[in-house]
């Protein structure tokens, strides 16, 4: 939808038409998919607040939306999209085709009983997918009243930890079982902090552990049981083990996709002549790597949307890379973990070649005098040769995630460790110490350089 | 203290001897001063939580330090310091010698009476007057009864607003008068907004108004009088006028000062031969403009002094310069405003010859939907020419301030609005939009050039 109103807007802006279809399997578009889990948490009221725009305003907009209307066919050649509707299926001709089919959950192979879905086990995606854990959450509070509701969640990256507190704080016992670490993408120093909080918050934790199968009972779930025999009980099953790039349709029809199985825009968003993609189904460029990589995120999903939009229209943007940034937080009892990380972890800067020197320093989110003071754990990985950075990693308390940014900035920038240390970063006692935690951690890498 | 601490700590990886001698007035070295208002606020129990080291731990880290001790004179050529201690006066000769003489509250010639100081007015600077300052609000809430115990702050930057949310806090009626505008280092249309948040929160405002004398009743401040004829009834009144550089004893001794009255260190910290300086007794190089600036601030007084550390052992370290960056906040009853700034503003950038283009942006600390979401204004300033930013102010609710440091990080690296609004800062609900209020503050400015 980013690339739609962009390319409306590029239009109108240059005095010229431009007719844009938008072909949707489901019957909603533009939502939030990251506020899910607050829905289901209870901070947000509906599924409608989540709709940052109407089928009718994009209607209002200029766009001709088809809502349950499925793509099944494109050919690049006779440059034309066959897609169904209610089993009616019809073909029609473009100049320009946007593919933005997205990401989907990687189904677990134990998600299935031999009769079907089982009740209980359910992905957290779409708009659907939130209403339906609302009253299954609502539900089996209602039908377990012997005992706490019990919830296991699987898969420890962002969605998994995200699920856990809400379950948490709709009342669920809830175990998590990842294959390997909690938040995996962050290195093993940091990310194992976000597993004792975890468990501090009561979250039953198995790392390293692998789901084998689900106990049932008419149809509904019961217990999850381990490859290693481990069984718990539970009411419902999260899946969350990640998404993979949804390209089935331009594979179909002969298109390239990368090793991550996505597709490989150029910085324009072409993929091939009179075809772009942006959003979850592509791989994007790596600015530290100059790599493609697949970071299913709204936040590359947007910029790549409107970049294509205006070069539909014969615009020249270029999409500038990403840094691999993300934020999330884990917040329940008297827990508040928030969890950043932005450019290359170790490990991947390692396989990069570079020489790697990495420090993981303790300090404050503000004075340690102040009410506000909490723990911030900051990781700073620079090049040993260059003195390059290469990625910052935080874990700590309220007031720590968004720090990051100014990191992800000295990222964009090419700057180097003696930079962050030296920058003139803000400070005010409620806010930071003299010296902010993330310039202090600078310091301390830069010395030891 | 910065700079004798990392004497030490350079002497000692060099394997070095380093006799060093710190002379100090009072009897208080190495507090946050910063963190004074929040102490009368109610938010610190004790003067001694602001002390980061106290005496007896410089002196157990190697460092001759001296309370009490007043500098009365040097002498450059002899490389000599004559100070006094309890009348007593003693001339000791030095290498190097490092001036960190800080800035003085610039005194205003209404708050002295005929018959000397006048009861219930004080400037805020140091931790004696920090304890004054708690024993008076005690002391004027048990004395007036009859009503709510009144105060006026003169003065409208930084600790002026800062002073006017710890008396609110503390229960007293309070008035802000001002020269000029509330933070006037912020540009009108968002410094505009801190008045009303001011004014909503039941401060009484007065801009563009001057004390012409105080009246007084056995001593004691009764009312303050503005040249306009307007009386206030005040039991307490804070001169909050700023601060000027305390450089008396390097004038006298023949030493330069730039247009501010601050000391000129070059980027390694010397100002003359076997003489350096740091802190608010110095100006210091914008990075933007290239000019001495004066700004008073923690941040810098910091990394100057660890530089010159270094140096004066031979180290050739140098200070990157200042962006201005400088936050705050006004918190009292149910408003809550963060403030923040970097870089140039309007006014300053014209003045250094650019084609200033700028525009405010309205949005959100978090999506819309979650409830952390509150109100944010981003003004991005940047060179109609070259696109290059040139400076970024916030005003907005809880979760605002912090955010500067990603335009600090930009405008370091001289990054441009493209940059600022096509980098891959972090999204999470509770925490931004997708697209930062940041980014889109410079995505909608970018569209403008």
């Amino acid at each position: 939808m980013s690339a739609a109103h962009q390319a409306l807007r590029a239009a109108r802006s240059a005095g010229r038409e431009v007719a844009v279809t938008v072909i949707e399997a489901t019957d909603h578009t533009s939502y939030s998919a990251c506020g899910i889990p607050y829905w289901i948490a209870g901070d947000v009221a509906s599924g409608e607040e989540l709709v940052a725009r109407t089928a009718e305003e994009h209607r209002a907009a200029g766009v001709d939306l088809r809502l349950g209307a499925r793509a099944t066919a494109i050919d690049v050649e006779d440059r034309t999209v066959t897609h169904e509707v209610d089993g009616v299926s019809s073909t029609m001709s473009y100049d320009d085709l946007v593919l933005a089919t997205g990401a989907s959950p990687i189904p677990p192979d134990w998600a299935c009983g031999p009769d079907g879905p089982v009740g209980g086990v359910h992905a957290v995606k779409n708009l659907d997918d939130g209403a339906l854990w609302v009253d299954l959450l609502a539900a089996t509070a209602r039908r377990v009243t012997d005992r706490a509701p019990r919830a296991v969640v699987v898969g420890g990256g962002y969605i998994g930890i995200e699920m856990a507190e809400a379950l948490l704080r709709r009342g669920f016992s809830t175990t998590l079982i990842t294959r390997g670490r909690v938040m995996g993408s962050l290195d093993e120093d940091l990310g194992g902090r976000i597993g004792v909080g975890l468990v501090e918050a009561g979250v039953e934790l198995r790392t390293g552990a692998t789901v084998e199968r689900l106990e049932t009972t008419e149809g509904r779930v019961e217990a999850v049981v381990t490859a290693a025999g481990e069984r718990f009980t539970a009411d419902v099953v999260v899946p969350a083990l990640g998404v993979e790039p949804a390209t089935a349709l331009g594979r179909a029809a002969g298109l390239a996709v990368g090793s991550h199985g996505g597709y490989l825009p150029d910085p324009g968003g072409r993929i091939a002549p009179g075809v772009w993609a942006a959003g979850d189904c592509c791989e994007v460029e790596h600015r530290m790597s100059g790599r493609p990589t697949f970071l299913a995120l709204g936040t590359h999903a947007n910029k790549l949307g409107r970049i294509v939009g205006d070069n539909l229209l014969g615009g020249d943007r270029r999409f500038g890379g990403a840094l691999g940034t993300a934020i999330t937080r884990f917040v329940a009892g008297s827990v508040h973990l928030e969890i950043a990380r932005t450019g290359l972890s170790t490990a991947e800067a390692t396989t990069h070649g570079h020489d790697v020197v990495s420090l993981v320093t303790e300090g404050t989110t503000a004075s340690g005098y102040m009410p506000e003071a909490t723990p911030i754990a900051t990781k700073v990985i620079a090049d040993r040769q260059t003195r390059r950075l290469l990625g910052v990693q935080i874990v700590g308390g309220e007031g720590s995630a968004k720090r990051i940014d100014a990191a992800a900035a000295a990222l964009w920038g090419g700057l180097d460790v003696d930079d962050l240390a030296g920058m003139d970063l803000s400070y005010a006692p409620p806010f930071a110490t003299v010296w902010d935690a993330l310039q202090i951690a600078a310091r301390r890498l830069a010395e030891r350089i």
